[in-house]
């Protein structure tokens, strides 16, 4: 052993604490100072005949154990600092006096309808920053889901009055909806409340339905939803720009007997389909219950193979596998069958083809029963009838006897879409608002109503600005457009429709492919059959929840643009309608991958690359969701859930 | 400083993680060793010169930044093996075949009724285990809250066939209800499924309501809870003992209009809570609510001034202030008004009357308004009626409008309590079941129907034993007790009816206050008086989770004991009749105390010692809470709640 003295350290006010992170050989030397009797114990201890394996061995062991020790105490430091903060939670407050707005108190009536118009709420006067706030343009946002979030993101604070109307009080992180509908993830994991979102913007909730829309007069028309046994009201809320992100419902498709089948759209959806899964699985396990009816209770259909339906298919897999397995009878998890109806060839069908074909493998693997090109006939109380091609052309109708169907196949307008589209008569699409590249409606009076997300669809058509095009391209008015002029009018349109850039790479194959005549010219016609095949090439975006949040926050960074140069429109004496393209740019889509979750694996199709995998994967797709979260509360949830899951399994209470 | 060389530990095999840990004074030694360049260096900064304070500050710098390291790597660690476990959570387990004992597949048919009998149930046969137990004495529990979980808690693993018969997959913990009315706690940290508690017993669950109880046959009749759209059946349970822990309903007290009320024995009933009190919020914010309307939304009353009303009204006052205050408009904040309704004359009557007296003062200060000995008339949809005594004795009707009424005062009969006393002639209380000391139902067959819990109340009346009492005692068969026989028929008494031994402290004393003719011993009539009047001194158990869970612990402990002694049973020809007699004294009641909780502060009643206070006693209040929990799981939920709580504060979406 070598000679060494005390260190100075041990002498100085930490010396009790300190001194079990000392190495032993300074205990013995301290013994060897102080106690002279243990001088023998010590020196055998300590000696250096101990063979080196051991030797490495004792001080791994020595320092695991030190970082043990300090890890308990730092532990104990932060669980001692959470009660000290936790302490100071517990707080009184009084209020006195509130002042509130006068016609907050009593809003005039007026609209076409003669309801209250709200042009004050009652917290618009109750400090300085509302009172400050209250006069700036009121931005209305309808709507609670990624858009609306997006928008209220990037917003600067103090540049508008913000209300947002929407039925939830809450955001919902949609893409674990099918997580949560098994008990994998909490449903208050998944939720943060708009108010606390709204904290930043110093922006209102109503918590009511909008019902309706008139332009002419700014109003957005609403109902409240109110508690039970209470009569809902209808109020109008006057806006200055509103912002239309409503999302959308399920498409039926015309198959009858829908009412019959779950979605999967929003919170309570997913309650709804887990107490359903736990309520089969109790049924299927009583003694009466009879061997058909058990294979039916056990029996899950999932009507679409897009990333919701693989999703929910592969959590109520998992389900299945690693907590019914241990608490159900057994017979239980052998009658259990999975079954995806897909109308397309293939199951994510949107993904890259390895992606589809990995999924398709590990469901083939997993005996979840996939059922392609299939068209759903009905669905029925007891089952789902579908019919499928043969290979000669025949068609075969077939069933499932099943007691949850869940329907998640494209989307449709619900009512306030609808109901927007129906005023506007150049609004064509039939699933969707359309917008400009502006994401402003289209008819609606420019730079006061906008929509974002599922509720929405950008217009492609190029043709219908081809007069103006032409106008802006013929430098030398000669009524045709030369390669030259033709180059400048590409550029017009790349500026005017971003999705359109795909399609317009090769901008001299292009020239002489529509230059019928040959007169190295475009004329008239030429350029209207050049610009409706184009416009008819261009993919819409998909209904995505990356879209949706896009659009959100090009739209609030926009909108706070427009707030801030205001100075410079007046200046220029440009008006709402001609802010948007002043401050900003069209809305252009980055496209940041798609993924899926299939059952303890995850795919990634990242454009060029697909990335797709076992655990490895599913916890990369949980990180990507992880960092996606709107609050550091949702995402320590969230941490915690996935923790518990796999310490305790996964809920199976029934609630 | 002192000289030293670099200790033998840093030229082993962990070298280089195991320097950051080492005083800074080695790596100077280092240095001057290694890097003679740097000697000046390390001489100037480790210099004894500095003043002492500052080296003490350094040196616990020092220290801090050490144990912050070593906390980081360790939770590193931590998190690393968190997530190795996990990786190994996601298992595949296949079934191919599961033996089904036949009768399981078929039962038959039986009873009064002609229903299945389901003698065999399906997992009993799927393994080893199951096989064994299928054919021990069967045990059903009816219900699954405390008493049923104590009773499960405290069996023996082998020796029963367990089944429990639950509407509810869950067993609920019911004190914290109130805390997750508010959002303080989650619902789901609350909740433990049945079948996880079971399966240590290999027990059974069946998912349905008792409905009817056939002793000649031992037979349980069910209705299945089955899901929306599915027909429910019924079946016979059959049973060799049987245990009723159903619990209780709230009391109606004939009020008239209790449909407009909420109650809080279910989670269902916490959730529904949580959603009107957030819709109330909502609703009162509307800038449409007139500022009477306004009021009514935002006055909640509490009927009952028991523990779950006092702490429902604690908690939403909690609510108000500390997370409403920061999100909803002021305004709001001032209209609230919270009323406790009490027919006694003080809030918590069963409490200590400091403990009564604090929370009364607690209220008064935090203008919670108490009105004590007044009666509920009515309750209305939008407000609530009731009558007061004024001084000089008139009755006085006041009306509290309101959209939020919570009923908690006393409790009655569920329909299958009702229907088991109405089976029994000798049953005559009118809130629960009566059984014996053994927790036997009075008048059922001896040792195989039990009742525990809120359902129960245990027989107080001494003098129905008289005959008995008198043949066990009158040792000189005179007809007649002398002091000597007395102390005798004393001591049986007190095993009897543990619950007696209150009122039988002074031996002497009653003997000569009810010797009324003064002849020194007690005749037949004299006894039946003496025996009457201690009988109506008794106070009755209180429905509450301890007497539950105490009675449920007790009655597990003691069938086992049944079981495992049915050998000397049997060979001392004692039947099931005379079973509880030989293996266990009668049920005896250890108040541990009762607690509540009244808004950031808390109150205990330890029998002898009060205790009261903020913050530490709301602490308190949660580690029993804490330590009291079904399991680890929902104690680290729990834990979390509470954590994130403090961090984030209340869960404010309406869910």
């Amino acid at each position: 052993m070598l000679r060494r003295t005390v260190p100075a350290t041990i002498r100085l006010g930490l010396q009790r604490s300190a001194l079990y992170r000392l190495p032993p050989q300074t205990y013995a030397r301290l013994s060897l100072t102080r106690y002279p009797t243990v001088r023998t114990y010590a020196a055998t201890n300590t000696s250096t005949e101990a063979p080196p394996l051991f030797r490495r061995f004792r001080t791994f062991a020595r320092y695991t154990f030190y970082l043990a020790g300090s890890t308990l105490v730092g532990c104990f430091v932060l669980t001692g600092a959470i009660f000290l903060h936790d302490a100071f939670t517990y707080q009184e407050r009084n209020v006195d006096r509130v002042p509130v707005a006068p016609r907050a108190l009593a809003p005039e009536r007026g609209g076409p309808k003669n309801l209250p118009i709200v042009s004050r709420l009652l917290s618009d006067y109750e400090d300085e920053e509302n009172r400050a706030l209250s006069d700036k343009p009121h931005l209305v946002i309808v709507g609670g889901g990624w858009g609306a979030v997006g928008v209220i993101d990037k917003l600067n604070p103090g540049e508008y009055h913000v209300t947002v109307i929407s039925p939830e009080t809450y955001t919902t992180f949609t893409p674990l909806l099918p997580s949560a509908a098994v008990g994998t993830v909490s449903i208050r994991s998944l939720v943060e409340p708009l108010r606390k979102i709204l904290a930043r913007v110093h922006g209102h909730l109503i918590n009511a339905r909008a019902v309706d829309l008139v332009m002419s007069e700014r109003l957005v028309e609403v109902e409240t939803v109110v508690p039970a046994g209470t009569q809902p009201t209808r109020m109008y809320i006057p806006y200055d720009k509103v912002i239309i992100a409503v999302g959308s419902t399920s498409s039926t498709h015309g198959v009858p007997g829908l009412e019959h089948c779950y979605q999967l759209k929003t919170v309570g959806d997913a309650q709804a389909i887990r107490k359903r899964v736990i309520d089969n699985f109790e049924a299927a396990s009583l003694p009466t219950t009879s061997p058909e009816e058990r294979k039916r209770l056990l029996s899950f259909v999932v009507c679409g193979g897009g990333p919701t339906g693989v999703e929910t298919a592969a959590e109520i897999y998992d389900l299945c596998q690693e907590d019914i397995f241990n608490y159900f009878p057994k017979i239980c998890r052998k009658d259990i069958s999975i079954h995806v109806i897909q109308s397309r060839e293939h199951i994510l069908n949107t993904y890259s083809e390895a992606i589809s074909k990995y999924a398709e493998d590990k469901f083939l693997h997993d005996h979840i029963d996939l059922v392609t090109s299939a068209r759903v006939a009905s669905v029925e109380p007891d089952k789902v009838v579908y019919t499928k091609k043969t290979a000669d052309g025949k068609v075969e109708t077939h069933e499932i006897p099943t007691n949850f169907v869940l329907w998640s196949t494209g989307i449709a307008m619900n009512p306030f879409s609808k109901r927007v589209s129906d005023l506007l008569p150049n609004q064509v699409h039939k699933k969707a608002i359309e917008v400009d590249a502006h994401l402003r409606v289209k008819g609606a009076p420019l730079g006061t109503v906008y929509a974002i997300g599922d509720a929405s669809t950008i217009e492609t058509s190029i043709v219908s600005y081809l007069l103006e095009l032409v106008d802006e391209a013929d430098k030398n008015k000669d009524g045709k457009i030369d390669f030259e002029e033709w180059e400048i009018m590409v550029s017009r349109i790349k500026k005017r429709i971003p999705m359109a850039e795909g399609q317009l790479q090769k901008v001299r194959e292009l020239f002489d492919l529509y230059d019928s005549d040959a007169d190295n010219s475009l004329n008239l016609n030429e350029l209207a059959v050049l610009l409706q095949e184009i416009g008819h090439k261009i993919t819409a975006l998909p209904a995505t929840a990356q879209v949706a949040s896009q659009q959100g926050k090009y739209l609030g960074k926009k909108l706070s643009k427009v707030a801030e140069r205001s100075p410079v429109l007046q200046a220029n004496g440009i008006g709402p309608e001609g802010a948007d393209e002043f401050v900003a740019q069209p809305f252009r889509y980055f496209h940041l991958g798609s993924l899926a979750y299939i059952g303890n694996a995850a795919v990634f199709d990242l454009g060029r690359f697909s990335f797709m995998g076992g655990l490895a994967a599913m916890y990369a797709w949980r990180s990507v969701y992880w960092s996606e979260q709107v609050s550091m509360r949702t995402r320590a949830l969230l941490m915690i859930d996935w923790v518990v899951r796999g310490i305790w399994g996964r809920d199976l209470s029934r609630l």
